[in-house]
């Protein structure tokens, strides 16, 4: 410690909220370079590299090959997926000395699916599982949170390459039980959900969420059944179609006063209709507009949801994904005067052609109350397959804790997670755009398909952190800390500096990694640092030595133990290896 | 190999000139992405991480700590230090979502310096180094020979920080001596050379430059003393100054028909002047440019050299850093009428306050023939010192085979190499940007005195191929090479390939890394492979198992030894722990 480039944090940096980004930077492990761009200092890059050490080794035992690609890549491949675009504002571009198109690298599939046609050509090549552990780059529009979400992080990003569906879905099982071994090393609590894939293209694929207050991505669970799925994946159970006969018809009331769902179901309520409203009657119809990625032509879309329940923007985007969806402008409801605002309904929509998707539990013999295309006016009992007829369904209503799990095992819970994994099965979009095929036994072409699976290695030693800290300090487990045993030197006698100094070379020469506190500081400030950088076994050299004794602290439990002098180097490299 | 992500090509790629860029590629090491960036595949990924170990080891054994910044940076650390603008062209310049400056780190000073800075504040702290083994970005005009000179490479890069001079040369000299055993290790034959420290600042500068025909850099050596230095850095030994008394007065001369010094040479011989003249008689005055980094004012500069030598560019370049220099153009000379293109003279220089710099060469009392600043006219006998006083000397005139050594020890030769390692000692220069300071142990601020130190680690891998192969293809040093032994099945009979699976089986028990060429293609193509791929140690499993032996063969000798199969697992676990 008298040498180690470190220097502890007493007070939070003033632009820390999370407990992962005060600890990591208070301890020493980070520092801000700028925003989302962070360095390593000596402790942090351990860890860092333990974590790709762990990652390396699950990924090279399930037979996948280590490459690595440049960061900076030309545009070209990436245009030819359409990615160039897609991306948006989150891509960093730049242009090399010769004004040709770069960009830095968000994830590696059209350079890989280019690298595996320019190698093998024959059935007999496959299947190829190929990984890369490498800096990454998004120009996240509010980078947050230190190393949880920055603009340059380490990923670790694989990609499979299979004849046929049934060989990418045992690749995807191979990179779903390695993932579970790696976050089982790394001792991270998480859940594996359902998700969708959003820009990636492609059909099935699951995430590996961190639970943690700090993290990004909501998630459900179903306790009963086990059921877990991003808020994006998850599916509304709908009703059965109800019979439409003998329905009331449908009746258009003036309803002045009523802007909100609220007033306009107390309206009803005091109109003596003869039942009770709730806003769960209510249909409730948003309007958004829509475009191909690329394309200058935004096309009407209207979104059609019960009344008690908000349109989730994240929901409705993967719902339409790769579409572009925008909210209405001015401009637009002054060129489709037709759209009179908080009064929209099915018939104005049907007579002008606008698509209209709803929300599954609007099924057909449902009777809804809704805008009457006309100012202060409303229609209640209007019949779904009656009166009106969506062009389908769209998964964009809000997901409420309570809500039923799509299995029928019973409610919903939320819960907040960070994304330390993905899981993707691609199929042949990228396949297809760089015609990647192997020549099969019979001398015909075989798309090839793929999967991809990133793990967030840097993302990830914040998530252990969010997950394994108290009150004190980091509570790093043994396979990634950045040492096994942090020794203590209490007391400025020569005797005890020297007997700390020969365990702690004992240590070193058993293969305990160990960290010396050698410094000519106040056991109290020791002992505060060696809480804070959070190594797991604390050794303290003190007093007792003179007793042939020396204090063994388990950081996590904070129980301690006396042990012999004598011992103490054979116990802790027994603990070690344990 | 039946599994194993590679394909060997048999032809040298189109656009590969030099040995290793055509055996990384023919052996599937690399592959191309875009000019100047390529990609690792496994098998070259194997070797460029065991060149990252060999030094991270010997970092690690002189006591420094490893960091890791980010590749993209911002902009103002570098515009402090001027390097925004130094850098010129070859830096990477980038703006993010938001339009602010960043760039892709060509090296670290500036962002190392702001780290101590806030980590560190007495004297006690010091010294310390910190190094990083990272990517690194320069927008190169020509990228050329693959991995050898890329624009995106990985680079080890270290930094010292010292209180004192003294204290600087001891990290200079612990870095040295790593260099030695790093690049040792790697299997290189190198030579240190003296070296100029160009746009980095500072002042005393080596490179460790690897021999061969392929490098960049020329460099001389003198066999009898062991001098060696780059070509930039090498200085002309000064005559001593003779007597300018008694010397013939100058007189100017009608030449015409002299364009250039060998028919100015001829002309005079043929003038009956009773003397013989040679090229090295005359004075030839070169005329360039030179601003400040960033300025837009020109300054006149002229440059006179011996006439049987040309201006080096680069040395000249070297010797006025970090000046700009350029060429004069057609308006410079319309500008400055007195300038009489090839007959440029001391005199009008003089008289028109030009700034005036020689070759060490003319000393006080030489007397030159030169341009009399008249058409058509020379001056003979101009006596430096009495006919005219340069405002100093330049290392400028070109270095060649067979000038006498610095040192006065022999005459120089001189080679081309691959820089493969630079330590500079910098001094103040970053620390005097950052304002890097320790509080001393009298409480005066100390300003802190630095160096930097790189390897080009992606670059050592080309160097080796490029010093290490014959040929059948690459030979690699043990300590980075893929493998330990590449066994090669050599026959369809079962028991040979049970019996070569077993080995290898047994070879891996042992810690030694195989290679196994396990696939259904003829013994020639398997050896042809072998041999490009370039593992030290080839292991033939044949008919001879019948007989209860195999055949190991050293790539590099070609040597074959016949060995009883019972013995080879361990003869061979034992040439590896060798």
């Amino acid at each position: 410690m008298s040498t180690l480039f470190l220097r502890t944090l007493r007070e939070d940096p003033a632009d820390a909220e999370v407990p992962s980004h005060k600890l990591l930077v208070r301890a020493g492990y980070v520092r801000r370079v700028a925003p989302g761009l962070y360095s390593w200092l000596p402790l942090g890059y351990r860890v860092l590299r333990n974590v790709e050490r762990v990652v390396r080794e699950e990924m090279d035992a399930i037979g996948a090959q280590e490459v690595h690609f440049p960061a900076l890549l030309p545009k070209e491949p990436y245009e030819a997926t359409g990615r160039w675009t897609e991306y948006g504002d989150s891509l960093f571009r730049l242009k090399d000395r010769k004004q040709a198109d770069y960009l830095l690298g968000p994830t590696h599939e059209e350079l890989l699916t280019l690298m595996v046609k320019g190698e093998y050509s024959s059935y007999r090549d496959y299947p190829v599982i190929l990984y890369q552990i490498q800096n990454k780059y998004r120009d996240e529009e509010r980078p947050r949170a230190g190393i949880l979400r920055g603009r340059e992080f380490v990923m670790k990003d694989a990609y499979s390459f299979d004849l046929d569906d049934e060989g990418l879905k045992h690749s995807y099982e191979l990179h779903r039980d390695a993932y579970i071994r790696i976050f089982d090393r790394l001792g991270l609590e998480y859940h594996i959900v359902s998700a969708m894939s959003g820009a990636m293209g492609g059909s099935a694929s699951e995430e590996f969420l961190a639970p943690s207050p700090a993290g990004e991505d909501t998630y459900v669970r179903c306790l009963e059944s086990g059921y877990a799925a991003n808020v994006e994946a998850v599916t509304t159970p709908a009703p059965p179609a109800r019979a439409r006969e003998g329905l009331p018809e449908a009746r258009v009331h003036h309803t002045p006063d009523t802007p909100t769902i609220e007033t306009l179901v107390d309206f009803l309520n005091a109109a003596g209709l003869g039942r009770t409203f709730t806003a769960a009657d209510t249909l409730k119809n948003v309007m958004v507009k829509t475009r191909q990625p690329g394309s200058d032509e935004w096309q009407l879309l209207a979104v059609g949801v019960p009344g008690d329940r908000e349109v989730d923007p994240k929901r409705l985007e993967a719902a339409l994904a790769p579409l572009e969806v925008a909210l209405l402008e001015e401009a637009d409801f002054a060129a489709n005067p037709w759209l009179v605002k908080g009064y929209i309904g099915p018939k104005a929509l049907a007579e002008n052609g606008v698509k209209y998707l709803v929300d599954p539990r609007i099924v057909s013999g449902t009777a809804w109350v809704t805008g009457a295309d006309r100012l202060d006016h409303h229609v209640v009992d209007l019949v779904c397959g009656r009166d009106f007829t969506p062009d389908g369904t769209v998964e964009a209503a809000e997901v409420r804790e309570g809500d039923p799990s799509p299995d029928g095992a019973g409610p919903l819970v939320m819960a907040r997670g960070i994304e330390i994994g993905h899981i993707f099965q691609l199929g042949r979009k990228y396949a297809d755009a760089a015609q990647l095929d192997a020549l099969g036994p019979d001398g015909k072409p075989v798309r090839i398909t793929m999967g991809s699976y990133g793990i967030g290695v840097s993302r990830a030693v914040a998530a252990v952190a969010e997950q394994r800290h108290d009150e004190y300090g980091l509570v790093w487990p043994r396979e990634i800390a950045p040492a096994d045993v942090h020794v203590v030197i209490a007391g400025k006698d020569e005797a005890v500096r020297e007997g700390a100094e020969r365990i702690s070379t004992e240590l070193d020469a058993a293969g305990v990694r160990v960290i010396l506190d050698d410094r000519n500081a106040s056991p109290g400030v020791k002992f505060a640092d060696a809480e804070l950088i959070g190594v797991p076994t604390i050794l303290v050299v003190g007093r007792g030595l003179a007793k042939g004794v020396v204090e063994v602290k388990d950081r996590a439990s904070g129980e301690r133990t006396e042990i012999a002098v004598d011992a103490v180097v054979n116990h802790l490299a027994e603990l070690c290896r344990s």
